[in-house]
């Protein structure tokens, strides 16, 4: 097994320019040597404590020998991959395709001599965003801002409406002198006391403003001093929907309720809500969803208020959950104002309305304003999930993982309920944190590399090249583990 | 001089090992073409602009020419650069050493397949880690955390200091459950009201959080609701320093007065500071400087109230100053707390004293926490300025290039003022922001591509691979374009 993994990195090397060939040089399944960290992990992290923190690694990553689905860590244990980097990799490990683009000059030129973007873009700037960006804009959507990660997407998408809102305020006009001077000093109406409205369960991101929405754990938010924004209930649905379709229309009503409450609430006190952010799933909270019922009437709120719709698509774009955009299997008779990506993405990043622009210089703006080699990188992947379907694939691959993780829900009813998903992009419920923990843990021991999420949820994020070979090796491991259980 | 120029990609391809000769490969000296930006850029900035924003576009660049100190632009228009990409470019242009680097097969790898760094970090993260930072790391200062960039780098920094603060608060205790509780409602204890204290005219980055600490440009700030944190007064120096002792002891006074009286102040509405972050040279601001003794005390106030004292090197850091970290000119009897740093580091980050150090996991963290393949980068760019002596030699050329400075100004007296600088890292006064745009915009026009800071000043950044005869073709341009305005 381990001679089959070593080989891979030159096979990795060698581009290979079909999707089914990926699977033939994958491993035929994993191999475990150890428990996961093992021996040759802790010695890595012992080394390194002294100089980098290492209270949250789990593993040392052999990221020459990891191909395709499968990742091999320091001490060559071979794992199937559903954990995919925190859900980042869209084709994987080392693929073929990409491994080719990063051996073109342009692209070093990039890396080795990188652009300031809002200022000195590169010639090829505009083609590269229509090709890895505008290709893949959701509808109705056309102009994109590129961003360095999940979380500047956020702080600026939100700095673009206040921005917008302002302006409206202002009847269209940009800022005058008083409000330029004023917000020298912070003080109104320079610096407005506004507000962003976010969900329980919610994450954004972990800057001091994007803390002040996420409500998805204590840890993450302990000690660090926040805004004080209004944060509306999420619904939390029963499953499986058929079955529950009153209780969850009934959790839609009152989540709805609470925002249109909390809106005019933060009105009353003079810091008006102007925008409101939410993910289309829930997804570092623990893969809590929203229906389309709920998101159609949440814009509605939005349009009525003069709000802002934030879509945050960080961890559900790409293609995971059987459409490029999550946000699409909701048929919104508009787009949303703003909708953030990074992540599977490779570049962070948001699209926005053409009413959204910020018509002023130097408002949205830092040094680097992205990376172009992380764009570069995009178009190559956009490129490989169009000519392989990749979408479509994830999408039919869903189908059979859905059926067999309501399978498994039912063979061990008394450890899993509330399995769900769309696509790939799927998650299970455990009676508490201490299972959920043990069972991935025992996963993991068995070759299945997987995480949890929300208190005690585990969640399944593979990558696009996840087959149905791959959902069998899945459900035979976490068959397995919950015997261990 | 435009074949000469297009001639540079094909031999930047080849690794040349020896740093005389990037000199030798570089244009003879400027050549310009049209004014910038000429019509090329200007049809690239049309083609742009429906899919994303260019107000803030100076130019396009053809980086694939661009070699050395000499940047390309999309019209042909070959210029000396000392603004290197808002000072982000430690070797200039296509450095050999970085492109052959860049062809590493485990750098693609980084590239390709980008570890999530907090929980799978690569088996050869802590021997980057160590050839690249602890080898330059600030004297006393042993550990380290790499962000994405200079904003991500002092978010967490804050956030370091506050968990820090609170911990000290709790007899070094981690948050018990009544923190935790509360921190989900954003209310005390969970979520305390604590400050940071920054200075008139800094710049700290651009997110929320940066944003209230950062007080160099109104329109940076205006519209963005932002924390009620307090703001000193920061020295503003007359120079020559020798000729101006009194006033500027002066300057240090009041401003050191003020910190000390704001830290009073907000201790007792119970908003106590927990920090304070602090530029060594305001660069965006307009290239404000503190002298040691400033520095010295200011670092006694911390101590003395219980306040982690952050030095924000993200401009400053990386050897401009003819040092490596600029805070080491004013030798502190101890460390600062933190260093942040980012720019010509190329990788965004922070080094901590072992005191400052978050015991508890998913604290500090994000998806990426940084980006091996900006690491593997950073470590050549290391090697390279140690081999060639870089930091050395800049502080070399920059007696030259201060020299110079003072002789301009004492030429044109009516033009110019306030020469100042340390290194080559330097800037000067004209009497207004419209004046000084149009000196600016005529030395492009010249063939030397600089930027303005603050409210009146241009500002010098070349790369640690600028030469005496640079600065020559840079006072040669500065005399021309001073008598064209």
């Amino acid at each position: 097994m381990l001679s089959r993994a070593a080989r891979q990195p030159r096979a990795a090397l060698s581009a290979v320019r079909c999707a089914s060939s990926i699977s033939s040089q994958e491993p035929a399944g994993p191999s475990m040597k150890t428990a996961v960290p093992g021996p040759k992990s802790l010695a890595i992290k012992e080394k390194m404590d002294p100089i980098h923190q290492t209270t949250s690694v789990r593993m040392f990553v052999d990221f020459e020998k990891s191909f395709g689905n499968y990742v091999v860590d320091a001490d060559g244990n071979t794992m199937l991959d559903v954990y995919t980097q925190i859900s980042s990799l869209p084709l994987g490990y080392n693929h073929p395709d990409l491994v080719k683009a990063a051996s073109n000059p342009n692209f070093i030129t990039s890396l080795v001599s990188r652009p300031a973007l809002g200022s000195f873009p590169r010639n090829d700037f505009p083609d590269g965003i229509e090709a890895a960006l505008t290709s893949i804009a959701p509808k109705g959507l056309k102009a994109v801002q590129t961003m360095l990660c999940g979380t500047s997407a956020n702080e600026n998408a939100i700095k673009t409406a206040f921005i917008w809102y302002m302006t409206n305020r202002r009847g269209g006009n940009p800022p005058d002198k008083k409000a330029l001077d004023t917000a020298m000093l912070q003080q109104e109406p320079g610096t407005p006391h506004l507000s962003v409205l976010g969900f329980q369960g919610a994450f954004h991101g972990r800057s001091l403003c994007m803390l002040s929405v996420t409500r998805s754990k204590a840890v993450h938010k302990v000690d660090i001093p926040a805004f004080d924004w209004p944060i509306a209930k999420y619904p939390r649905y029963k499953y499986p929907l058929k079955d529950n379709k009153e209780y969850n229309a009934a959790q839609d009503k009152e989540s709805l309720q609470d925002v249109r409450e909390k809106i005019a609430e933060w009105k009353k006190k003079n810091h008006d809500v102007a925008a409101v952010i939410v993910e289309p799933i829930q997804a570092e909270g623990g893969d809590n969803y929203g229906s389309p019922e709920f998101f159609h009437e949440l814009q509605k709120i939005c349009k009525e208020n003069g709000v802002c719709f934030i879509v945050d698509e960080v961890q559900t774009g790409g293609g995971g959950t059987g459409q490029f955009w999550a946000h699409s299997h909701w048929n919104l008779p508009t787009p949303p104002d703003i909708v953030t990506f990074s992540k599977k993405l490779i570049t962070g990043g948001y699209f926005y309305g053409e009413h959204m622009r910020v018509k002023e210089a130097y408002r949205i703006y830092n040094t680097w304003m992205g990376d172009p080699s992380k764009l570069f990188l995009l178009q190559k992947v956009v490129e490989v999930i169009k000519r392989d379907n990749l979408v479509e694939k994830t999408k039919e691959v869903g189908k059979y993982f859905q059926q067999e993780l309501n399978r498994l829900q039912s063979a061990h009813s008394s450890i899993f309920s509330q399995a769900r998903g769309m696509g790939t992009f799927a998650a299970i419920d455990l009676p508490n944190a201490g299972i959920r923990d043990l069972f991935v843990t025992k996963a993991i021991d068995s070759g299945l590399h997987c995480g949890g999420c929300g208190e005690k949820s585990v969640r399944f994020r593979p990558a696009l090249i996840y087959g149905k070979k791959h959902a069998e090796i899945t459900f035979d491991i976490l068959e397995k583990a919950v015997k261990q259980i």
